[in-house]
């Protein structure tokens, strides 16, 4: 008999989480109901968010129960159709989570064309992680040409969207990364002015180097230290849209890195920073536009994005680890199953 | 020979500034010359922000130089006058500092009728303070009526209009004193449907029971652990318009009180939080607003003020001390001469 495989969540991690709390395991193949669809997963998308669902402390979103199978964002091909709008082999954007296999409702899929773009962006430049780097940027970052924007986590799935997305409007954009490939990467292959290491042991001066006017931007993906040395180039009226402290999702008991809450609140008094937090789904009604604006970007491949996978689901914790500690290169994926259109 | 007093900043303080760093001092009475008039000091403003006048660190404005009379806004009588569009006689909302006379250009002085309110409301309820609370609260606040608001420094110059303007528009308004008297004064007063001393032990929770429907907007004038009562209660899209943190303006070396940062970024992630540091002269372009439809409300009685009026430029030192340490009651003046509209 088929099985398929799953990661549930076993138990909740304090700090890193690992196989004892993210655990693999095989169970029968489901079978599709009337009305449902078999799907396959090609990709399963990691995201840092996942992190909080992993906790039982309060975020935006409820936290995934004990002996489920972990959430979220997955490509896949349609198996096996009981429903008359869909049919075996549709590629889809759907939500079945860590797995290798589900039987689902199709209300919510989203039907993906290969032809249009790879299916694999569907979780990342031209999903989620793409869609948040745009409305967070529009709703909260309010760029204006000539200014400058420094970007944490900038070869990451939001960051290098954020950064070319500021390039195409007119801005001087300074990405923070951590390896020096990755600097590289952004300043040669995706346009960045400028990129310097959180490594480094002149963080502080290397960033006010590569930032001459002082910024105007701070897109906030990692806390700490980052941006503890941004805190003094902030010019007045700055904006700091927040999309994620990832440096702090590990945290257990002290706090980790930077702590100075008087230094932020006085730099936010004195410079009259807009510090704003937000997730991607408060701002869906722009989705539209990103579609409509932005995915022809991609499309012509004035946007780029690099992608990093890894191949099968029991690959997935270690990449998740990786994912927190900034590892990765480029959006994060794992290919649960293979993929027809590449 | 007439003598003017004058208190000039004759050392940069660390902490709390005393008599050695603002030194009383008399010096001859000025002459105006052709075209200025010359002032008598009524009132003299204490205000929080003078603090950061007095240290060389780089804030909105510039510091005060070594030697010069501190800096101020004064309600003043015109004593004598060279300039042909003023009389003697003529009260004007001045800015001449801590001293009891000045010779001055008159241009940026503003003509103040003692039959239109006292005269010392311009430097409170329909001066700087009372315009901060306007501008902050419809620029960054952004109230709705049934919203909850949580006020610190309840009682004080900015305060008390926060909380009664949000009356007003409909909110319910929880304020945030020190002594028992101030939180009575702005409960029966001025109508606040609450507020909590954070001298308590029991502040957290004392503020929780407040607020039984959460924290929509705070007015955040103080820091430290005040702030960090409010943080476990935001709501969704909660605004936290930064006026000030008085808490924090005397801290040397380590930070004062709660210091956890990373805390409040998990608040401003989860929540969705606006933080926003404001200067109420950034939005100078609403003063006509607020007089149009404020000031009418203070001279009828509808938003009430308390003032803290100490006798004679000798006891401002102490005075701003007790301002900075919430000693003051209501919007602190120093009355520096006769008023003859009393």
């Amino acid at each position: 008999m088929a099985e398929r495989q799953r990661i549930i969540l076993a138990q909740r991690p304090e700090g890193m989480p690992d196989e004892s709390h993210l655990k693999l395991e095989t169970a029968p193949m489901p079978e599709p109901r009337d009305g449902q669809v078999l799907l396959r997963t090609i990709y399963l998308s990691l995201d840092p968010y996942m992190r909080s669902r992993m906790s039982a402390a309060k975020s935006y979103a409820q936290s995934v129960e004990l002996g489920k199978v972990m959430e979220g964002g997955t490509v896949c091909e349609v198996m096996e159709s009981k429903h008359p709008d869909w049919k075996a082999g549709e590629f889809v954007l759907g939500h079945i989570g860590w797995q290798s296999h589900a039987a689902v409702d199709p209300k919510g899929l989203r039907r993906l064309d290969p032809k249009d773009a790879p299916i694999s962006t569907a979780v990342g430049i031209l999903g989620m992680p793409g869609f948040t780097a745009f409305a967070g940027m529009v709703e909260h970052g309010r760029p204006k040409a000539g200014e400058t924007i420094v970007v944490s986590a900038a070869s990451g799935a939001v960051g290098q969207m954020v950064g070319q997305l500021s390039k195409h409007w007119g801005l001087r954009v300074v990405g923070v990364a951590g390896a020096k490939e990755k600097c590289d990467f952004v300043v040669k292959e995706l346009g960045f002015d400028a990129c310097v290491s959180h490594h480094s042991d002149s963080l502080k001066d290397d960033l006010a180097a590569a930032c001459p006017d002082g910024v105007d931007i701070y897109w906030e993906n990692v806390g700490g230290k980052v941006q503890e040395a941004v805190l003094p180039l902030f010019n007045e009226f700055a904006r700091m849209p927040v999309c994620g402290v990832i440096s702090q999702y590990n945290a257990t008991g002290a706090p980790q890195g930077v702590d100075n809450l008087p230094g932020f609140m006085r730099v936010i008094l004195t410079k009259r920073l807009s510090v704003r937090g937000f997730i991607q789904f408060d701002h869906a009604d722009r989705f539209k536009e990103f579609m409509t604006d932005i995915a022809p970007l991609v499309k012509n491949g004035k946007i780029k994005y690099r992608e990093d996978i890894v191949q099968g689901l029991d690959k997935a914790v270690s990449a998740f680890q990786g994912l927190l500690t900034g590892k990765n290169f480029g959006k994060q994926l794992v290919q649960v199953g293979e993929d027809p259109t590449r």
